[in-house]
């Protein structure tokens, strides 16, 4: 295996750089110019192996993974990805694994025009954090502060398919393909995001669990919301399997990287265009009531009480 | 001991953002205003338990350093901090240690006004990754590749007393409170740093050990160097201890935070003025010279090997 110093060399051939990067890769920082008339936005998250992914997941799905919970940061800030760092710890040298983990990292990062910039290598178990960088034009980016009473509420894509895949690698059950990728893969929704700008209020990425991650926008929005759980998109894979409570239960456990917003009623017409547009199906959810917290409806109107709802260390 | 989001709130809570943070700790991301006609520096380091501490490190030591060694990134860049993110890997809850650990961080950030305005909690092997960016005027930062023959070879403070510290607490030797802080709580060089804008060539810090990090200046200016080792900086407690080889391997094992800087010769008295005005001692070391790799030489100008010369992860 290669040191240190060689596996940086190596790292750094293989980035092809943004023209904002003066400097990337090699020396003690990076040196970037950022645009004109935009604010600056920056994301962090960690992945640590055997807590955010399962120790037998692909070292080139690791690598992706780590990116993608970023850039669904930005994407929730309706911000367009720019720079990023990666401090990466291993606890034994392994080239192939590595190159592997990059070959992920650097093919998300291509598509959404993101350079990797610099990093930290180091000793210790295997971890991965990743800084992200992005631009949203003064004033725009997008806030959990920003709900009003009578938004509707919507969400991207499908959710519950991460869950349910992680649930039958635990179990040691066969998984399809196509599930297990929506667990080792996600895709981050960085247009969405940006096209948000200007027409959803507030935004967050429903990461550690919908009805969690719309807990912090009622506290800091000041309302509250209800959330019509028959409404929460499912995909034909998690339909078909499984029903109505163990369903939703999955549908809010996290590690979902979609997009959940509210908007004025006003702009139906114009999520429904945009949807077509991206090819990213948009379904409303609920919507912000008076009051504070996270009401979850079922088909009658009862409130329910789901189990273990959502993602937090150290609970 | 709290949950992830309430430990986020209190860390929120003792933080007074600078000026130009729109949005700081609390959403998906923090929102930043950079200043006009400036680049952004972007600097990443991890500190792994065992690994780039002891484990006996007081907590409040654990935060400073995490900080401190990317500080001393932006300083050898030429950079002023500005903000920072903070990703945290806890084995298990501890209210106490949390607290001390980030009053030793933001002790460090009041004095050089660098803002926490993100980042992530998770469970895992004790690990602190930051991520930290300051501000260069657009062009004015101090890179690896810009020294020229002939340079004067300058180093900050003195070295050695951080790989002394920490060979006697391996040995489980008594270590003086003084010699210990040089291990715990390095003093980034962020005033020097930036003063040398516009009077150094290349900089670097010297935290692998400074004839390793000499060897990358020599790389990236495709140059040579020739350093006395006799004329390295020591504490009058490591000169006082150890001598000649004995004490050039441990003053150039890196864990210094000092910064090596070249300058032409005509800058010799700019630079005593500096040091005067700055009160950080400053040391001629050596000289660039035709040729490559780094050449360390003894008091008869004979070229010595020494063993095991600079930290390097998977070697």
């Amino acid at each position: 295996m290669s040191g240190e110093f060689d596996l940086i060399s190596r790292i750094a051939a293989r980035v092809s750089p943004r023209s904002d990067v003066v400097l990337g890769i090699g020396d003690d920082g990076a040196i970037l110019r950022p645009p004109a008339g935009h604010e600056l936005v920056i994301v962090t998250d960690t992945l640590n192996s055997g807590v955010h992914f399962p120790e037998s997941t692909a070292a080139h799905d690791v690598g992706w993974k780590a990116l993608a919970v970023n850039l669904s940061d930005l994407a929730a800030m309706g911000a367009i990805p720019a720079w990023c760092t990666l401090a990466l710890s291993l606890p034994a040298p392994d080239d192939a694994w590595l190159d592997a983990c990059i070959d992920g990292f650097l093919a998300l990062a291509a598509q959404h025009g993101i350079t990797l910039v610099g990093g930290d290598t180091t000793r210790g178990q295997l971890s991965l954090t990743v800084t992200a960088c992005g631009f949203v034009a003064a004033g725009g980016a997008l806030r959990r502060d920003a709900a009003k009473f009578d938004d509707d509420i919507w969400i991207s894509g499908t959710l519950g398919d991460a869950a349910l895949a992680l649930q039958e690698v635990l179990q040691g059950k066969p998984c399809s393909d196509e599930l297990r990728s929506r667990l080792d893969r996600p895709t981050p929704r960085c247009a969405l995001g940006h096209a948000l700008v200007g027409i959803a209020r507030a935004c967050i990425d429903v990461s550690d669990g919908v009805l969690q991650d719309l807990g912090h926008v009622c506290v800091a929005s000041g309302v509250g919301v209800e959330v019509l759980l028959d409404a929460l998109p499912a995909s034909d894979a998690l339909a078909a399997q499984v029903e109505n409570a163990p369903r939703w239960r999955l549908q809010s456990s996290g590690d979902d990287y979609e997009l959940c917003f509210t908007a004025d009623p006003l702009q139906r017409d114009a999520l429904v265009a945009l949807s077509n547009s991206l090819g990213v199906r948009l379904t409303r959810i609920g919507r912000v009531v008076a009051g504070d917290g996270v009401h979850a409806l079922d088909a009658d109107g009862n409130e329910v009480r789901l189990q273990a709802s959502g993602y937090e260390h150290f609970v």
